[in-house]
Parts: structure tokens; sequence; C-alpha cells
């Protein structure tokens, strides 16, 4: 038996964040399934070699998995591989890969940001334009790829439309577009979309796919969508401290997500957890649901002393200081009992300041 | 119920590498143990606070534990947080960090290794001051850091007066002691020691602390043990790419090895199986063991084509082409009855040859 | 007699850049001055060790003045110097670093910019706050200098108090001033105040001051002005390729520069050609001089036919491809007759359109 | 008249190294030609122009040159531009890059050195076997390229023959050479061979050509002689701070010293100052010549004592701590009378002691 204790009460949730989540059984007991026995490390494993075929039946026969250890993991190797080092990154401004990743792009691989501004956390060809100029200009970092986010950080959707728009820009640009997609399934999801509509159908090169916050323990992928866009991946994944010895550990993680429903239904419950959150709450004086309830994030102003009381019954984050922002996240195993306790409880703080 | 499939035979154990083996069932428990509910993401979480008290006892009360994904990370992020970006790091030419980590030091951190050649993968003091000199030098990359590996690549070991020597040589000549202590808990069984009496009572300054190699199923360790040995480690941690959000896995399973004795019954384990499998293969003849069996690493000679047929049962490593050397490692999970039989196939292959 | 020979046209000038000078004079008499015999190479010699006191009467007695080669290794070093890899660099938008060095910052020193958009070029506290926030979050690299350049990347410049204000918050925040001075001595003979009053007295830690730009051959030079600003200079001038081994050469240079008043000559012969070019201009009919002359710079806008035709003629670059806005720049050598024959053919131009 | 005065005694010479000289007086000529007027910055001017058909002179038609500032630059541009950032160089221990540029490959490129001991600086293929290995194993940073020095640290020579055999081993095993010839003049008048004779004919495919310690104020070359071997030189030379904004200066003076014979002047005049030297010590007792004297550098072992006394009337540079040998280096202007004085106090202090 083991000689860990629990610390922890697992009746209590927040709505801080989708990886303050813990595991989905399904994919605990996938893990276990792993286990025993011997398997060679560093991904030449049988789950490895399986995930191939399971991410081909959502992303094409010619997607590529490389599974990683996390999102910052996947977004960095991915970038690095698809530019050489005077290349360079056009994102949004409110991208996390510009704003929550610790500055690793430029630290850990020398990569140049290019940020713009933008309304709503998504690029277009136009706001594109505001970077990827300057092309065989030496003063200038080279642009090399785009990266757009889906869900975005502010937790709006690009249509299937708005991503091939996207791609087909960059690609006459001579540059590739890449998408952090930690937060795919809960596009797909909304958007009643196959993955491959937002991805490979739509034009993506390369794809950042989430893991821990679709309901995994850890790990994300890499996916390859078109092979000609990266070079030595396999080596920067292991230079960029990426290679997971016991890989299989990883791999039948997204073995339980996608060979079946199980992506799905994470997706489905997060994001209706978020409309549900968002209907309860639009009612309740004082407070604002500052913008679109695509995903599985729900934005509202509220006075601060409110959320600070609030707070102290739930977590969540301030999204931003200035305006009082605050930020709402619901995640795969957010029930509907958690968000009823939670809207009666910003009532209850607003109804009392 | 998972949708993933068992893909592996959970009987067949190889000889290649301790990172072959899976989990030990008591993380496993740990794991499903600190499941459920939502735990604050990034290390705020309660099992990594607890941890904190796990190490204390093992390290002494100034140690700090930070948990990373992997033991390159480990490595990197531990010797960046050492040094300032114009110093270097002294390693045996053999170590890990210069010949296995995919140039990881120098492509994701800029850290020059200056590494000298040893008969047995183990650094002197006079080895060391091999590269360590040209302080204040401009024209010379500063030696800021030694790293030393226990058990060695080589499977060797330090005692605790060697690692003392070394340590004491470092701090004369102003530089810090780093030790890449992947396999330290086969050390300190092999000494029969505690893990501090390699470490903080020898005057380490930041450890490396293996936790794959250990049974678990990812996560190793940085253990600080002089605080100001290290800076910005909480950045570095994050931007190396080697922060976890759901942070609590990884420290539970820490915990499940640490607040027991499950390290040393993994160790002692590894340890016997390997002396055992020395043991059996020391008269055979045409088989050399070409190293003292110090951990649990058996480095042997055989002919090329009995290896090459063998390996075709076994699973295991050429460590040296030019040689012939191969290296047999043990793992937590290596039985008696494995030992055997991989003994009774080396017997057989030989015979038959 | 030297075997090369003379390829161009010494009366032929452009309006394009001051770095298509060449270089004053004097400058190239005390380059033949310190030549013959030998001098300890990489900084060590009687010129370098003379410049000190040179720059102690400019900037005040705890200068400590660094040759380097070119303007993006001054900057890129004296910023590396003040930051440590987890920390990043607020600028404006159109800062030289972040949009004309090729990505030098990131690419060559892991540096992360955080950038603003600013109406002119200029930097004030309320634009570093949009920045300069998240201290102690380790997903945010951490805000730690704020680089400003004077005279900016828009001929615009900051007045004393303006930059004394910039310094003071950055103080307050626990962070570092830098300040780009390319064309710094354009900016001190603009406002007719000694090169002091606006980095020293201002409060700026660290300066690049300006050499090429300002009638050298070659050279820029980092000036520290608060020691504790800075950590490892000396080391990181040579990794960074920016330490010359015949030093003398640069130093001397900045002699003839600094030691009388050759700086203050050249730069209001630059400024006062401005002027009366952006004079010479305002009454053509179609040409709109588009932002304020404070310095050596003219921004214009003309039609793009007329700037082809006319650049046939003297060179010049468009600054803006969208608005159609030109840049003029003069230099220490351009020449009265220079101008008035450049305005003539602007309205000539103009005239035939 | 320039401000700046004559600091030093233009008759005092060392033995300390060659960039310890000032500038040949063609040079400076060279540099007073090429000033007056404007000239497009950043090599587009008509004298970087000119300077490639210089090069093809020595050099072969398919020769392409990239004027930088320094040597350190000059190497670790070139190896960039033939590396991806997983990919490794080969080279001697003893190699200028591992020893004396503070770790610039390292932490300005991240450029892993795989170092090989030699007994003479000199690589061969048997010696670049001990680390040209391990390619497609990701947990090996992929060798790329081999770089060798010509002459080498030690001072001594590859024939042509022997450069030809290392590179048509590095191809054989996909891998490129380069030549740091910081001093390849100095080696082809010592071989009375053509300068093509030990690049271009020999199978380099980039080479580091020496301005400085040829007699330059500033300035060394990448010479490219396979095009293929490169990628984005032109923005790597930008983004390592390498560009010089006047860089009709560091061409011209190019053009002076290979449009004619100086370059040959000079190395002649350097090499035969050694062998002069080497011939006056050598029958002073207690004075040991330690390595073959086959270009500008005489290596010799004397009493520590009698070094350090010497040093007091001439400089030099003890090159081994261990055993005392110390490093004597001529240059384009040490003339025999420098000789005969250094060589009689040599002996004066030697009879001494």
């Amino acid at each position: 038996m083991t000689q860990a204790r629990r610390h922890h009460d697992p009746e209590v949730k927040a709505f801080a964040s989708d990886n303050y989540a813990g595991v989905h059984p399904e994919i605990l007991e996938a893990l276990a399934l792993a286990n025993g026995g011997h398997q060679i490390a560093y991904g030449d494993d049988v789950y490895t070699e399986a995930l191939q075929e399971v991410f081909h039946r959502h992303f094409g026969p010619a997607a590529e998995v490389w599974p990683v250890f996390n999102g910052t993991g996947a977004n960095v190797v991915g970038l690095r591989a698809m530019t050489s080092p005077w290349e360079a990154v056009v994102c949004a401004e409110s991208a996390h890969i510009n704003t929550d990743e610790g500055g690793a792009p430029e630290q850990s691989a020398g990569l140049k940001l290019m940020s713009v501004p933008t309304p709503d956390g998504k690029l277009t060809p136009e706001l594109i334009d505001r970077q990827a100029w300057g092309f065989g200009d030496e003063h200038r970092a080279q642009p090399r790829v785009v990266s757009i986010s889906q869900s975005t950080e502010l937790g709006t959707l690009y249509t299937p439309a708005e991503i091939t728009a996207v791609a087909a820009h960059c690609h006459e640009l001579g540059m590739l577009l890449h998408l952090d997609g930690s937060r795919l399934i809960n596009a797909a999801a909304a958007l009643d979309v196959p993955l491959r509509a937002l991805t490979t159908d739509a034009g993506v090169d390369v794809l950042s796919f989430g893991g821990t916050k679709s309901g995994l323990m850890f790990g994300e992928a890499i996916v390859v969508l078109e092979p000609s866009a990266v070079r030595g991946l396999i080596y920067l994944r292991k230079s960029s401290m990426q290679l997971a010895s016991k890989m299989r550990f990883v791999s039948v993680q997204f073995e339980a997500l996608l060979a079946g429903d199980l992506w799905l239904r994470n997706a489905r419950n997060g994001n209706a957890m978020a409309a549900r959150l968002a209907a309860a709450v639009r009612d309740v004086p004082g407070v604002t649901v500052t913008r679109a309830v695509e995903a599985n994030a729900v934005f509202a102003v509220l006075p601060p002393e409110v959320a600070e009381r609030l707070r102290k019954r739930f977590r969540f984050y301030t999204w931003n200081e200035a305006t009082g922002e605050v930020r709402w996240m619901t995640a795969f195993d957010t029930s509907e009992a958690d968000v009823d306790a939670f809207a009666a409880a910003i009532a209850e703080e607003m109804a009392g300041r």
C-alpha cells in the first residue's frame, strides 16, 4: 500500500482554470492498462506506435504525432521545428506564447515573436499583414510562421472558414500556420465539427494538441499536418527537454481520449457548464458578461470587492486588473451542481455588497 | 471504461535501461489518491507543499524541492540557475549532460560544458583542475559549476568521502557542485548510507533527484541544498518548459517514493539483480564483466554475433561499438526469474556460437 | 603605395542615412596617430585607458566606457548585462532593437522585448505601465529594463525632464533605464544641453553611445552610468563577438570625437541641415513634412511616383510603404549646397509630376 | 586638426600576439582612399562589390565573401550558417573556438562543440571519428561540421594533402569542413602555395579569413567556398551583430591586402622573423624550443623566473602554466632589429638567472 497520503478534499472545485482539474477516470484506467513489463523508452513503444493510427483517424493519414510533456513544450518545439534561427513568429498580442510562457520562446529557443493587438484574440489576414512584411530584408527578423489559438485566450472561436482564410493568406506569403490547440476539443465541440475541420482541412501546418486541459494527467502532442513544414523535430524535442522516457504513459492517455468519444464528452461538458454559468449570472444585477461565451470560459466584470469576497469561496483569476474583468473557466469535471453553487454565491455576494 | 487498449505483454522484461520499466504499483496507487477535485495548478497545490517536508527528512531542513518533468530538464534548469550566461560547467566526458541529452545544455540554455576524460566516469580534484582555470579571463568561459553523476554512467560510485573532497575543492575555487542523481537511490542503497550522506552532508549545492528511473511514471526533482547557489529557478523552470500544470501528480509520486522505504526497496532490488546477473555470467566462458558492478549496471564484453542473437530475446544496448562492450541494466521490477532466464540465455547463446 | 583603388565619387551625397557618410577627417587623422608599434590587444591599451577620462568629463566620474563594434552590439551587450535570462525589456514598438536589428536581442541573447505602440516613438511612465507588470509571476518574463532611444527612430526628442520622469518611474518599479543613443549627440546639440543632462543627470543607468553615425569609421560605446546596473559585461562583450582586438583604433576615434567639440560640430551640422531642408520643402506644393524636425531627420509625404524619380538622383528610404512617408537624413558632412541641390530637385520633380 | 593625442611610443614592439601590431601603412592609405562622399550602408557599397572579384582571384569564381568585424564573429556566423540548431561542431580541444572565444559559440549561438585532444593541434580522419558518430540518434547532438585551424593555435601547419584528406572524410560522412584561417596567410606563405591550395582546392566549404592579424585595423571575412554549405548567412551576420554599417572601410582594407602581394609580404615577414627568433634562441642554454616553428609562432620553455624578468622588457604570454611553456609571436611589422634585441634580452636574462 502506498505510503503517500491524500491531502485534499476531492469535492472542492474551482472556476480558475481547466488545469485545476484532475484526471478523468478513464484516463487513469488507461494508465494502469499500459503499466507492467518493459517497453522501449523514448517513444519506440507500442503505445506510441498505436497512437499514430488514432491521430490519423482525426487528422488524416499524413498526420504525425509527437507526444511531449506540456503546452509550452509543444508550442516551442513545434515553432522551432518550423523556423530557422533568423525567422520570426507572428501572433496575437494576447497569445499564450506571448504572455504566459515566461518568455520561453525567446529565452529557450531564440524565437522572436511579432505580436499584433486584436479586439478578440483572433488574427485575420489584415492583422497578420501588420507584421508579415520585410521579406528578404536582413535588418528584419524574417516572418515565417503565424500562430493562432483555438479557442483563443479570450474564449473566442475561429470558424473553419476563418482558419482557412488565415492559412491561405500565410501560404500565399510563403509562411506557415501553427495552431495552439490547448483547448481545441472545446472549439470543435462548440462548433460541432470534427477536429480536422479546424486543422488539416483548414490548412493548418502544425498543431499543438492539448491533453492536460482535456482531462489528461500530463501530456500534449505536436501534430505535424504538413510534413514539409518542419525540420529536425525529433532532435529538437530531445534538446528542448520534452522527450519523455516512459512515453507509453503519455501515449496511452491520448489513446483513451481520442480512440472513442471521451474528448467530445469532456469538451461538451466544459462548454455546457460555461453556458450554464453565463446564463445564470446574466440576470444578476451588477455583473456584466463581457465577451461572447463560445467555449468553456466566461469573462465578466463585477465590483472588485465582491470578486474578492467571492474568491474566498471559489478560486478564479482576475484577467484585467485595470478593468476588474475576471475569468471563470469550466472543466471536464465541472458539474451542474458546481455551477449552480457558484452562481448562487455570486448572487449572494452581489446582493450583500 | 477506458477506450484505450492494452497493446503489450506485461510479462516481458529487458535489460536495456531502468526506464524501460513501468510504474511501481504503489506509485500508481498514489496517483489515484491525488486525483479528484480541483487543486491550484503549477505547484501551489497541497501535494507539492507536503513534499517539502518529505524532502527535508532526507536532505535536511534547508532543502528546497522543485518538481520537473524529466532528467534533462532537471539538469538544465538546475545548472542554468547556478550559472550566469558567461559561465561554464565542468563535467566528465562521459557525463549524461555531455553525451546523451542531444546538446540540450548548449542549445536550449547556452551553457558551455568543459569535459574531462576519466578512467571510470568519476571526477577528482585533480581532474577538475584540468578545466577549472582562467578565472577572470574574458577569453575563457568562466568555470562556475562542477557536475558529477552518482551513480555514474559507467555504473561506478563515489564514496561520501570522495564527494566531500570534490565539493571542498569546488568551494575553494569559488565554484559550486551539482550532482546528477538520476540513480542516486541505487548509490545510497549500494553504499548503505542515507541520501543526505551523498548530498547535503557532502557539500553538494544542487541535486537532480531521479524519479523516473526510481519507479515513477514521470518526474524528477531539482533539490536545492544550498539556497545561495541558485538564482531565478522559479522563472527558469517555466521558461525551460519544465513547469507541470497538474503538479500534484508529480509531487504525490515522490511522496510515495520517499515518505517510507519504497525508494530503498526499489534500489536494493535493482542493485541485487545486477549483482546476481554479474555473478551468473562471470563463469560463462567468453563473457567478461568489464567494470566493477557497484549499482544496477553490468558492463560486459561478449562476441558481437552472440550479442546480436541474444538481443533478439532480451533487449539491451551496446555501449561501445569499437570494443563490443554492452551494458545490462536492472530495474526496480527485475525479478530473480528474469535474471536467471537472461543468464541462461547468455550461456546458451555463448555455447551455441 | 596601396594596391586598393578608389571606386567611388566622393562628391556624391545622399539623404538616406547618417551611416552612408564616411569618416570625419579629424577621426581619420586620429587613427593614424594611434598607429605604429605594439599595444596590448583587447582593450588593455593606453588609448582605451585614456578614454575613460574623456568620458568622465561628459558623463561624470562613475561612468565606465566599454568600446564595441556597432550599435546592435552595444544594445545587445548592454541589455544582456542588465538582465538575467528570465528578464525582459520594455521598449517602443518603433524601437531600433525591436524593428531593425534582425531579431538580434532574441536570437543571440534570448531577450524578450515587450513593445508598446507610441504616437511619436517616445515612452512615458503611462506607456511603460502597459508592459511593466506581473512582477513575481513565473508565467511572465520579468520586466527588468526600459529601453528608450534619443533621438528616436522618428526623429523626435525627449527633454531632460521627460527622461528624468521615465528614469524615476523605472527605479520606483525596481527596473533599470537603458538609452539607445546612436544619435545622442544630435539630441544634445538640438536641445543645447550637455550630454550628461540627457543621461547621467536624468537617471539613465546604461547608455549605448553612438560613434558610427557621429562621424566615426566604426565603433560604439557602452557607457555604464550606474555600475550596480550591470553584471558580467566584460565577459558578455567577448562572448557576444564585440571585443575588438586592436581596440586602440576604436578608442582613439572616440577621443577625437569627444576630447574637444567635434561631436558638437558634427551634430549641429546634421541638425542645421535637416532644418534647412525642412524649411526649403515646406513651401513646395504637394510635399508635407509629417513630423516635428527636432534633430537630423525630416519625414515627409510626397507622391510615390515623384519619390521614385527623385530617388534616382538622391538616395533615401521610404519609411512607410502604406502612407508613402519618406525619411530624409542629414549627416555631419551634409553641406548647404547638398541640401539646396536636393531641395531644388524635390521642387523640380514635384513640378514635373 | 584632431583633438586626440598620441599616447604611445610607436617604437615599442612585443612578442605577445600579432594583434598587438597596428595597421600596415598601405591599409591606412586605403582607408583614406575609400573615405569621402556617401556610400550605401551595410554592404551595398562599391568597395564590397569590388571585393568579390578580388576574392575570386584567390579562391575561385564560386567564392562569396562576407565581411564581418572580428574572428569570433567570422567563426560563429560561419558555423551557425552551416548548422541547424540540433547540430554540432567537431574541433580540436585546443581550437580557438573552444578555448579562447569566451564560450561565444555556445552562449550566443547554442552550438555544441565536440572537442578531441590532439598532439599538435591538428585533426585527422581518425581523430574526427572519435566524435563523428551517432548520426540519427536523437540523444546525441548531430555532428555536422568539422572545424580546423590553419595555422593551428600551436603554430603547426596542415599540408594541402592533409586538408584534402580531412575534407574528403567529412564529405563521406555527410559533414562539412570549416577552416578557421585567422592566420591563413602565414600558412600559405610558409608552405609556398596559393591560398586556394589550402581551401577551395582542398575541399574546404567555409573559411574564416583573417584580416586583423594580417595587418588590417579590423575586419575578417567569411568566405563561402561551397554555396550549398550555408543557409541564412545574410540574416545571421546581422543578428549576430557582425554587420558593419560603413562596410566600405572593411572591404577596402581587404582589397589592399589581397589585390596585390601585401598579404604575402606581411606573412613572409612574420614567418621569417619567427624562424630568425627560433634560430637565435636555439643555442641559448636553458631555453628549449618545444614545437616545430612552421609559421609565425615560437613555443619555448625557459625558467619561469627568467620569463618573468624578460616579460618586463618585452611582453609575451605564458601558454601553459604547468609546464612553463611560453609563446612568442611575430607580426607583419616585426623587424630583424626587434628580433635581435629580443633574442639578446633572452640570452642576457638567461645568463643572469
